[in-house]
C-alpha cells in the first residue's frame, strides 16, 4: 500500500470520522439516559426535504397536544419557520439552527435538552434536517427512530438509500392522497422496504386529508404509556 | 479560549474539512479543462431525493438524443438503476456508486471521465446523489449547476435551503402538473429564490406530461452550440 501524503490524508480522515461518531454515541447515550430518567418518550423524525416532517408534527399537537405534553426540537439550515408552525400548533418549541450541516447531532440535541424541564413533557418530537442520508448515521438519543416516505418522492427510495430505511423503528409513507396522481407503486415500495427492513411498523396516512394519521398518534400514546412511571 | 482535548479536535475537523475541499476544488479544475478542450459541454444535476433527476434526464433524452450525443454520470447511494433509466433512454451511462458518501465529488467524477472519449459528445449530465445539502459544497468541474426543485416538496424549500439555491445558475421546478393538488404557492416560493439568486433562470415544468420541457432543452442545445469549436 502506498504511503503517500493521500494514505496519510484518508488515514486521518478516517481518524476524525471515528471519533468525531463515537463521541456522538457517548453523548447520545448522556441524552437517552436524561430522556429515560424523565420518562419522556422521544422520536427522532428524518426525511427527505418536503416529505412532511413538519405537517406530521402539525397533525400529532392536532390530536394529542389536548391530553398530552409535548415539546418539539426542530432542525434546519436556516430559519425558524418549523418551530413557528410547533408552537402555532400548540406545543412548546425550540429551533436549531445547524448554519451548513446537513444533520442533528447529539450534542445540539443535549443542549437542547439543557433548556427545558423534561419531567413536564410525554412526548419529545425531534424533527431532524431533511437528508435522507446524513441523519442515520447520528444517534441522537431518542427511543424511536422515524423514517417519512412520501408518495411523490417515488417507489424506488428504498433501494437507493438503504442505509435510512435500514435502521429506523417505524416508517411513515405519507402523502397518500397523491397516488392517484404520480407513478408510484406501493407493492416496488413495500418489496424494497421488505428487504432491508423486514416487518417494519408502517403507517400510510397523508397529513393534507388527515387519513390515517389515528393509527400514528395511537401508537405514539401506547408508546408514551409504556414509559410512563408506576403511580 | 480554552485549548482542551474538544479545541483540538474542532482544530482538526476544520483542517481536515479544508484539506479536502481544496483538493476537491483542484480536481474539479482539472475536470473542467478536460471538459472544455472536449468542448464537452457539462451540467450538474442536484436535488431532493425523488424531485425527478432521473425523470428529467429521461425527458432530455427523448427530445434531444436524436440529434445530441449525450453522456450520463449517475451517483447514488447504492443500485445501478438511474443508469438503466438513462441507457434505456438511449445516452451512453455510467453509474457511480458512492457507498456511504451523500454527495458526488471531482475525483469520483475525474475517474469515471477517463473511462469514455469525452469528443465524442456534446452533453454531458451528472446527476448527483438525492441531497439538497452536501452536494453543493464540492465542485465537480461541470459548467452548470442546475437545482431540481418539485412542487410536492413545498414552497418553503428556498428559506430552508439557502446555500443551494444560492449557488446554482438554473433551477427547473419539476411536477408543476401537481399544483392543484398540493398546497404549494408559487409566489411565496418564487420570492424566496428571489432574495437568493435574484433573475435565476427558471425553468418550470413537468417530467409527467411533458409540458414546459422544450424550454428546458432549448436552453441545453443553445449551451452546446455556444461552446461547439468553429468549423
Amino acid at each position: 500500500m502506498q504511503r503517500g501524503s493521500k494514505g496519510t490524508d484518508m488515514a486521518r480522515r478516517v481518524e476524525v470520522a471515528e471519533n468525531v461518531l463515537g463521541a456522538n454515541e457517548r453523548i447520545a447515550g448522556e441524552n437517552r439516559r436524561l430522556l429515560d430518567e424523565a420518562h419522556l418518550f422521544t422520536v427522532n423524525l428524518m426525511a427527505s426535504p418536503g416529505a412532511g416532517k413538519t405537517s406530521l408534527i402539525e397533525r400529532t399537537l392536532e390530536t394529542l397536544s389536548r391530553r398530552t405534553r409535548i415539546l418539539v426540537i426542530d432542525g434546519d439550515l436556516a430559519t425558524d419557520l418549523d418551530a413557528h408552525r410547533a408552537r402555532a400548533a400548540g406545543a412548546d418549541a425550540l429551533q436549531i439552527n445547524t448554519g451548513g450541516e446537513c444533520h442533528l447531532d447529539a450534542n445540539m440535541v443535549g443542549r437542547a435538552l439543557q433548556q427545558f424541564d423534561l419531567e413536564r413533557y410525554d412526548l419529545l418530537i425531534i424533527e431532524n434536517v431533511g437528508n435522507l442520508i446524513c441523519p442515520a448515521a447520528f444517534a441522537l438519543g431518542s427511543h424511536k427512530s422515524i423514517l417519512i416516505a412520501s408518495v411523490p418522492e417515488g417507489d424506488d427510495k428504498p433501494y437507493k438509500y438503504p442505509t435510512t430505511y435500514q435502521g429506523v423503528d417505524a416508517l411513515v409513507i405519507n402523502k397518500m392522497d397523491l397516488l392517484p396522481y404520480v407513478p408510484f407503486r406501493m407493492d416496488r415500495f413495500q418489496k424494497g422496504v421488505e428487504l432491508l427492513n423486514p416487518g417494519v411498523l408502517t403507517f400510510p396516512l397523508s397529513c393534507r386529508t388527515g387519513e390515517g394519521v389515528s393509527a400514528w398518534t395511537d401508537w405514539l400514546v401506547k408508546e408514551i404509556r409504556e414509559r410512563r412511571p408506576e403511580e
